[in-house]
């Protein structure tokens, strides 16, 4: 174990967050708010620790998986806990759990709050939420790998594969240096065309840029009480169409601007999750259109809230715990299936059940012959067993992980719904669950032990649940 | 696809049908009861249909795998349809989908009622209820290869590996031609001794024996509307201990039988079944305490329920759905596990979820150490890629069956716990879920879209998935 480098690595991360503070800071001078102090107090904290760690340099710069991981979890609940103190400091939120919970709910780009009113925010904190979603969404690792010189080689890209979400991703990315440069130039252009698409609809500039961050990162905080039923149906329409654009394989944008059509048109992935979104958008729709004025509005709340789950957002644009069982059972499923690998949404991928599905198919049919011999394939190229493997330990974690979790947020006693519905939220990166953690709610009520509970499943869940484990497992340190 | 097998092998289930039913009409002279004509009509129909459909030898006799998996998905869904007959015609269960529920409830060992008032049927159609529970516990071909000369050579195991539960039966099991008639010697022998203890405890006759018959299965239709609260603690411990002894792996009496002690104890399922079960206990008793008036009968009342529910039998001595959540949710994780694999106990058995945490540690070490081969080993001997892949697709299956009854059941507009466990406790043949479908109350006010579905899944479930979706694949009658 690389611990010179694992340090070195950290302290970067400690030094970036210090830098990034400083823009909530803008905010507050801008709208002449006092909270500046808890940020640049943070900052402050945060750069010192950083350069401490960095000021040695070791002399052994090679890292190998097991240090990919190690960095990488151990970065992610550094910033959790960094993340946490402006909330802290300006008294904003009280409670160290809460401020854990906002922060590891920001980053993790999840978007479950335990504030309640929203409203009462100021502008700083406001914009220090939506950040943190626009930075997690695609990596605090693959950002310092972009815009620092660390590593020669392609030892990054063990920080990148245990960061990035996805199954293959190591496969389909190019180990390119440039690689981490070009995927945050294409986050930050479609960031700024939702910003300027909102303008458009008469969005003020300060909620445009708050929500295409928290769009962007596939967030979902939002930044009134009323969350998105405060816009228009155009605005509604926009965000709905740029959070299926953030769920796309970012590979998919890579390959267009490579003018590499053909490809794009060959990839399951981006097919299925399609195929998924619209079945789903029109279920919903014909089961809740009694409840609307016009089947327009049906379709487009529908649109809206499919997206939203589908891309682990959790944007809501009305109250749909009120809606028939049918349609909070599809989005409750479509919170387990999630986005694309590679993009910036969560859950468990449509990848990965393309794979499960084919796999299932395949065994039914060797069944019926067994001397026929199927090759399992996706896009075309043969599914390498190590990633069926992967894929199938991963699961088996995922359900693990999701059954302790749910056996250790019971002790609160509330209903089955509520406690499945947070748990399945939050691993997933969504934000809103149902009954009582429901989008009209927030996770204020819940006790301080789950909601630690929940930031363990929100970190988990964004790192793909193996770097976390294999943190705090003995065999990672021993030598 | 050799259709004259087909037809021959399930020709004799009819005609097997046809000779159990008599029993019921023994049960009904008797106690002197007029309903012994619906279970004389049923007979003499499914003896008749036996007998045209065994009149004619098929030429060819060899089976494969194929037609294996086709006869016992068709029998066990003849059976629900004869089984339902009685029901029906007696006139005590009215609507088909009633009855076919009820039916296939009983032969799934299921135990789910559509009935509200039991007390009120009669002794016969009491006595079918659990005999069918007896019949399906240990499978209904498998006691047809006992006693009717069929086929020769091994390919009695195509039809012993379809029926039988578990992921590893077919080499565990030693293939000898007299195999099953020891099996029912066993299954036999233990309910007699189990309606012997019974009768100490001063259980009427006719209770013992319908009780023992429905624990022996793992079924867990009570014949009152009290359930097994009816009953004194002597006599629910009696029933917990023969739960727990009907939900260890068969192969382990044969063992026993054979004086391989040694092999008993190298048993890792049944260690692990032992160490869930006790767990599960010991934490429900500390979590219900002060709702008895001793610990002793917390203990006794977490022992009989977590019994119940982990070998998939379903009897209730309280209304555990007054239980507080964090029991509830045990509850409904034990669903899941079940029983040992070969046994009379359904759901997704321990040695599945062994060979799924096995395989989970094993990836997690392999990242910490990618050029360590680790190899997976239960029982001291190492596991197939074929048992650990045919794992990996029975969950899968398993995954989109649950998944898509999910959403066939939210249609109802039930809440959400109530649609999880009720597909929770058919397709894992327990009986009892959560909520309104909860141990003080039927199935009865479901819909018949509803109730057919829930069917479906009982018998899918029973059969471990495979053969009735094979049963449906177009490929599986193709030439």
């Amino acid at each position: 174990m690389n611990k010179g480098m694992i340090k070195h690595i950290t302290g970067w991360v400690f030094i970036l967050l210090g830098l990034v503070l400083l823009l909530p800071i803008l905010v507050a001078v801008i709208y002449k708010e006092n909270t500046w102090t808890a940020f640049l107090l943070t900052s402050v904290i945060s750069t010192f620790i950083g350069i401490l760690c960095i000021i040695r340099k070791p002399k052994n710069q090679t890292i190998y998986a097991k240090e990919g991981f190690s960095i990488v979890a151990l970065s992610w609940i550094i910033i959790a806990v960094i993340g946490a103190l402006p909330f802290l400091i300006s008294g904003e939120i009280s409670g160290f759990f809460n401020a854990l919970f906002e922060s590891a709910s920001g980053f993790t780009t999840t978007g479950a709050s335990v504030v309640d009113n929203v409203d009462a925010l100021s502008k700083c904190i406001l914009f220090w939420r939506s950040f943190m979603h626009w930075l997690g969404g695609m990596g605090v690792l693959v950002f310092i790998i972009a815009v620092i010189p660390l590593i020669g080689g392609g030892q990054n890209m063990h920080l990148m594969r245990a960061e990035s979400p996805g199954p293959m991703v190591g496969k389909l990315m190019p180990k390119l240096r440039s690689t981490p440069m070009i995927l945050y130039g294409i986050y930050f252009s479609m960031t700024v065309l939702e910003i300027i698409f909102l303008l458009f609809g008469g969005m003020p500039l300060f909620d445009a840029v708050l929500n295409s961050m928290a769009t962007a990162g596939t967030g979902g905080f939002s930044m009134t009480n009323a969350g998105m039923s405060a816009y228009n149906t155009y605005c509604q329409l926009i965000i709905s169409i740029f959070m299926i654009l953030f769920g796309i394989n970012f590979n998919v944008y890579f390959l267009i601007l490579g003018k590499k059509i053909k490809d794009v048109l060959k990839n399951e992935e981006v097919r299925y999750y399609l195929i998924i979104l619209i079945s789903a958008t029109i279920i919903i729709a014909l089961n809740i259109s009694s409840q609307f004025k016009s089947m327009g509005m049906a379709f487009h709340h529908a649109l809206f809230q499919v997206a939203s789950i589908m891309t682990t957002t959790g944007f809501s644009s009305v109250d749909f715990n009120l809606w028939p069982e049918l349609s909070k059972t599809i989005l409750i499923i479509l919170m387990f299936i999630g986005a694309c690998a590679g993009s910036t949404g969560g859950g468990i991928k449509v990848s990965r059940f393309i794979i499960v599905c084919k796999d299932a198919v395949n065994e039914l049919s060797m069944l019926i012959h067994p001397r026929r011999v199927k090759v399992m394939k996706m896009d075309g190229k043969k599914i390498e067993k190590k990633t069926f493997h992967n894929v199938c330990a991963y699961l088996f974690v995922y359900m693990i992980i999701f059954i302790g979790s749910l056996l250790l947020i019971s002790l609160n006693n509330y209903d089955f719904s509520t406690n499945f519905s947070a748990i399945a939220a939050t691993m997933n990166n969504i934000g809103p669950g149902l009954n009582l953690v429901g989008p009209a709610t927030s996770y204020s009520f819940l006790s301080d032990f789950s909601k630690f509970v929940l930031s363990f499943d929100m970190i988990a869940g964004r790192l793909e649940l193996f770097p976390i484990l294999l943190l705090f497992a003995p065999g990672t340190w021993k030598k």
